[in-house]
């Protein structure tokens, strides 16, 4: 998959695809404007301005709600229109190619397609063909990445540690089928942190681990030794009716998060997890709802890097508004 | 359940979760606002900016597209955003637990929840866990209250009969399993009038009636006798299907209302229903589509109590607007 | 059907629900309404305030996300707040009649219905019974008419040929369960073109067929003789498990449009479609990409023609504004 696709001649983001190919201004750029929107503390967003006119459409081939539900905000919050598109009840169940939806969409004349699709690469595809202007955000394709989950992560982390380069992060759970780590990996090795580890049964680890420049573990309590940050992957559980995976109790044995093994860890590790949570299964509720869990936090930035994602992709920054 | 949860300190208003607890300045002050927004007839109701830059989220856990949809329209007219997130086909079905569902729409920052439930109870469970500043309106919560609905009945009493104390109020139908009876009721003797009756067959009222402030009928005509106010409620189709009523037509016969029937009440009295109405089964078409029936003004006041308890809760007053 | 329904006293359009009935004027001036909201090629359509403070009800008894969208857009393009009501999934699935549904709505105060209805003649009802002041479009009403995609077709065709006096238009396909070729033929004969002409197989012609005033062919070779416009109809691939169809690979053999069938029309023809196109059945992909193809200027032209027949009906010119 090409990947400068998503940056303009002047090496700016005009898509937002994937983190490969990205280097560290362009994320730090991210999260510092992410910093503008982010709520105080127990505060509301702020509503702005920047984005008043345009008009931003949801492009849902796979139901998520509570990550469409995030982008609306995000996209409200900006002050732009936002239209719901979920495409899996409308076109291609009347047999149309995705080219032809794709095209269709474009000539009604959206500024930003926030694209969730099953299959990897399908906002690349999208991206290559819309207009000149347009922008095309990657809200999950197959296993292949989640990047604005990975950049509220990275905000997440930089708002409790500042500076990225001593830190060590261990990845835990099915790295294999998820496309979180993969992008939380890459932009954590851009960021130049010290350590990357990933936690993982042989059999949720893909093949070629250890090209993505991560130490590879497969027993929780080592790979947690003296750990900055431990992120928590939602255990999908679909997997578990396959060979891959025992039951999920035996999986909380082996992998679940415990306060007991956390002290592994260092005493100001944070806990962070995408969410949902699967109590008991991946994590212990007592380390969800504990002290060193900022698992709801993310939740929360994730609305300011969104909508600094958006405004970013669109040009429009903090004193430029348009009507 | 507690039901000063929804009274701040000063004794304003910051949730609406049921009539009970309210004294008569709360629903009086609710009227007056509603009646600011409410159109002219035959007009349109004035768009008003006064919730604009705020968020509300309408929280459905049971599909009501006709609720959800006066709630989206009265907060539109307010200019606030609204954020549809119908949580039967998200969240709870990934196997997260409802206070993992709620923290995480907290974290995401909406100014108000809509909240419709199948349990008695979810909206002030839900009351109990946001944050300082975050709104939760009960939009219908299992058997136990409908408060804005019973409001909206009162506003339109109010606009017919002008004063409550002189009237006598019946209501008819299956109190037993009626959200909107319950808070009704309470609404009808909190503002004083001088009767309430229910009437109903045994199977279809609740054990505790008579401590509820009302006289039981189980004879329709009786006890329709001098009544100003004959609210007739929705017979759940559904029920017939078990022990608990006859057929229909059964129905019809013993509590269907005609006109005929109706001429025991007095001469200026007005009907009412919360909708959609079921021809033929509680009320005959000749007195929904008649000259006392006040149906479908309900349904038009409905929007102006709906922007009146949003407004309230959210301190927002005319003459005051933010961003 | 009453078709000077949707004409005030004056002759003034104040619902859109079939091209019947309507003159030249009328046609023409939303055509150039439209042309005041059409974008240069390349740039999006510009958000507009005229429709600010107003709020359109898609009500939508019929499943169509992508002319819903095309709606939804268009409004927010003018600047209104949109209410998605899709009712099947409401109030007629409780067994209420569409009067009583519609008497609910109307109470709700909407400005503006957009009815999408499986059944011919829905939208005219409910124009019969909307509130003054309230406009009706129709999207769509079972095989009867689809008034805006004809205007958005005269659109398209204007903009390319600028006269419409000396065409000869081809209209192919399934004409017999078209709304839109029912609606296409009496906008082109209104616009004066020189002839008209459907191809199709007998058995998807109606019977009335020549009383519309149309040269009728079976033969499409023969039909495209020397025409400057071409518009293919989508085949419902549900009619090809009845009776009335041959697979789609033979009616392609006989029907589907093909780079040498088209040489056959003058040299500067233009293709037009619905969408979406099925490749293969009625349409060659080389066509549907070609030169002569303005398929997807249709879908754009569409959101400008909308925007110019609800900014009319809800009589709000460039220059009036309100609140």
């Amino acid at each position: 998959m090409k990947h400068d696709l998503q940056l303009n001649q002047a090496g700016e983001l005009r898509h937002f695809l994937t983190i490969e190919g990205l280097r560290r201004p362009h994320l730090e750029q991210i999260l510092d404007i992410a910093e503008s929107f982010a709520a105080l503390p127990g505060r509301q967003v702020k509503k702005v301005p920047l984005l008043r006119g345009r008009i931003i459409t949801n492009l849902f081939f796979e139901n998520s709600t509570r990550t469409r539900t995030t982008f609306e905000l995000a996209a409200k919050l900006l002050s732009a229109d936002v239209i719901n598109f979920n495409v899996g009840v409308s076109a291609t169940s009347k047999g149309e190619t995705l080219l032809d939806t794709l095209r269709n969409l474009e000539a009604m004349h959206s500024d930003m397609f926030v694209v969730r699709h099953s299959h990897s690469g399908a906002a690349h595809f999208i991206a290559r063909h819309v207009n000149p202007g347009v922008s095309v955000i990657n809200a999950g394709d197959g296993w292949h990445a989640h990047p604005t989950q990975a950049v509220l992560d990275m905000f997440t982390i930089r708002k409790h540690k500042g500076d990225f380069t001593p830190l060590r992060v261990a990845i835990v759970g099915d790295i294999q089928h998820s496309r979180v780590a993969r992008s939380q990996i890459m932009a954590l090795n851009t960021l130049g942190v010290t350590e990357v580890r990933v936690i993982a049964p042989c059999t949720l680890l893909p093949a070629e681990a250890r090209s993505l420049g991560v130490h590879v573990y497969h027993d929780l309590e080592t790979g947690l030794e003296e750990v900055d940050v431990v992120i928590m992957l939602r255990l999908q559980r679909e997997r578990m009716d396959g060979a891959l995976l025992p039951s999920a109790h035996e999986y909380f044995q082996l992998y679940g998060l415990t306060e007991k093994r956390l002290q592994r860890a260092r005493p100001d590790a944070i806990v962070m997890h995408p969410g949902p949570i699967n109590r008991g299964v991946e994590i212990a509720s007592e380390v969800a709802d504990g002290s060193r869990s900022v698992i709801l936090q993310q939740v929360s930035y994730g609305i300011a890097v969104r909508m600094a994602v958006m405004s970013l992709t669109l040009g429009a920054r903090a004193g430029e508004q348009r009507g």
